[in-house]
């Protein structure tokens, strides 16, 4: 079996419509792929995620080697079957979680060392042993471990990280023994020369898959397109780009638009849990009083459990009730309403419509951003 | 359209097998509510509910009155359609809540001064405000509002009790105005010949169905059969019998075979949340070590989604890991079982041979206690 195979079906303009196979199915692009945490998308099963749109999972290697730890994972046959998730899953490196802990890690040419936020037991976190943990979950695709320096960064710290990053992407790929495939991640700030020798040097690698790393990470908002696109123009057209941890759906349209074809983010699920929803005419709060006899659908245009079956006056109730089914609710019209958008900018690509779409979408901008 | 009619379709011994129907559709007896404290059995929605096996729903008035009021479900047209379900609902008087708060309220003729647990307003339940409510939340059975004094009480205090709960039923009857029925309560502590006065009393006024109250809180446990049995031959045939607020299996199962009919607890739901499951071979714990690898089913021998998606390593990391999805998964297993011990109940009595299924279940009391 073919562990990947990327199929690019039409470009319009640059934006990209195409799919991926991996050994749990396929996937279309350009893809959202929700946020399983620790093995779970929290809240909703993996057949609500099936309703919602949901092709692909990603995991977190930090959290699921932690807590249940990866070994267990494995010898429960992986994480599709501990999760019950059948469909395809990419696991992250563990490497965001671990240098996003101030004064909890200390890196240097080996890996990270870290302090584990559950029981205080120290773990040292390196490009093998983060591909053996991946490798343990059974992902169908692993992300090399980089560095991420924090921004602000030196000019020269972010060419020391894209430096070591390569060379971790090496040992990384070197290292893998997992069923599925491993992809490298582009980092380099907001610096196009950095980029670009980042994106050279993984090349000369060779991945079956490319991430833009680095971004939305405090820099200023209007410099991440111009990066986005200057980078994905970087990567070569017959591999899938995957934009890591940028989620606003009107970013998202930002990054299709200059070729991106994958994305992941925890704004659908972690909003629905603080009771912020999308909708067709806007993002509200459910919890504000002017839904407190609102008897209407959260969004009659949405065709989710949620809008189908209960008001906006029950999820009001629900959400200041501190009731399960309110995170519970909220996550699948969420993610229903990002998967949604997601097919219809494949839609939209398909027909030669995206440019149309992609400004539409900016000027009725409230829902977006 | 009939508001309501009890079959006794057969019985054996004291047990009995029979039926209900309300406005809202019928429930086979004996019969397991699940209780819905707010609008929602926490962390399942309706149509699961269903799958479980559940007929009916018990809502409950404190909680709903106080948040997010009778008036608001009442204009959005009921707590069925609030909620989602389209099944019966019975709700409580709200009575119990209020007596349990010490030092909350204060109780006259009149009716039950109490103070808000959520905002510390000041709030009166009468036996008319009672009804107002539950005329407003549209439930097919409400419950007259009673007084049930605190375990133990001296004799005198709880015939007083006994005589204004009588004054209150009368109260709720006439004063009822709402689309169901309204059950009676007997009351009488520990004192069959109180037990006796209430029970007559409130014949004499006359209801569709009659509960059993004031059991369970706090009296010696082998007291509770003999009240029960006694109470229950107190009572007319061809009305309902429910034991409020009795839940553990075989406790369930000895009220049976003393004639009543319908039971609430929250105690598969309450239990669930905090990890105790029942099983087939008994009740566990899933947070427990022993579970940790165990990549077996929770309970081979039940066909719900939990028990047939999950394994016990799986439910036992969601548990320690706090997920959402613990509480959901653990309450779906929990109530199916609790519904198909009752579907058995029933089976056996049809077929007669109920002595025998409540002593082999007595005797294989792992799963029951």
């Amino acid at each position: 079996m073919t562990r990947f195979a990327f199929e690019l079906a039409c470009t319009d303009g640059r934006a990209r419509r195409g799919s991926f196979r991996t050994p749990h199915g396929s996937v279309e692009t350009p893809a959202f792929m929700p946020v399983g945490t620790a093995g779970a998308v929290k809240g909703v099963t993996p057949g609500e995620l099936r309703v919602c749109g949901a092709e692909i999972v990603l995991g977190n290697t930090y959290h699921l080697y932690l807590r249940p730890g990866h070994e267990l994972v494995g010898e429960l046959g992986g994480l599709q079957r501990f999760m019950n998730w059948e469909g395809p899953i990419l696991t992250d490196s563990g490497g965001f979680q671990v240098f996003s802990m101030e004064g909890l890690r200390r890196i240097d040419e080996n890996g990270a060392q870290f302090t584990s936020h559950i029981d205080g037991s120290r773990h040292l976190l390196t490009p093998e042993k983060s591909m053996e943990i991946q490798a343990a979950l059974g992902s169908d695709i692993a992300m090399v471990l980089d560095e991420c320096p924090p921004w602000p960064a030196e000019r020269d710290a972010i060419e020391a990280a894209v430096d070591r990053s390569t060379r971790w992407a090496r040992r990384s790929l070197e290292s893998y023994d997992g069923p599925g495939v491993v992809f490298g991640i582009v980092q380099g700030g907001t610096h196009p020369e950095l980029r670009e020798r980042s994106a050279r040097a993984l090349q000369e690698i060779g991945f079956p898959g490319y991430a833009i790393g680095g971004v939305s990470v405090g820099e200023p908002e209007e410099a991440i397109p111009r990066i986005v696109g200057f980078t994905a123009d970087l990567l070569p057209a017959d591999r899938p780009r995957y934009l890591m941890g940028v989620g606003r759906p009107l970013d998202m349209l930002e990054a299709v638009a200059r070729g991106v074809d994958m994305f992941d983010c925890v704004m659908p699920t972690r909003n629905a849990r603080n009771g912020t929803l999308f909708t067709s005419t806007g993002r509200i709060n459910i919890k504000r009083a002017e839904y407190r006899a609102d008897g209407g659908p959260l969004d009659a245009s949405c065709p989710c459990e949620t809008c189908t079956s209960y008001s906006r006056a029950y999820l009001r109730h629900l959400f200041v009730s501190n009731e399960i089914m309110a995170s519970r609710l909220n996550t699948i019209h969420n993610l229903t309403y990002y998967l949604r958008f997601m097919a219809r900018v494949r839609q939209a690509i398909e027909v030669g419509e995206f440019e149309r779409f992609h400004r539409e979408c900016a000027e009725d901008a409230r829902a977006w951003t």
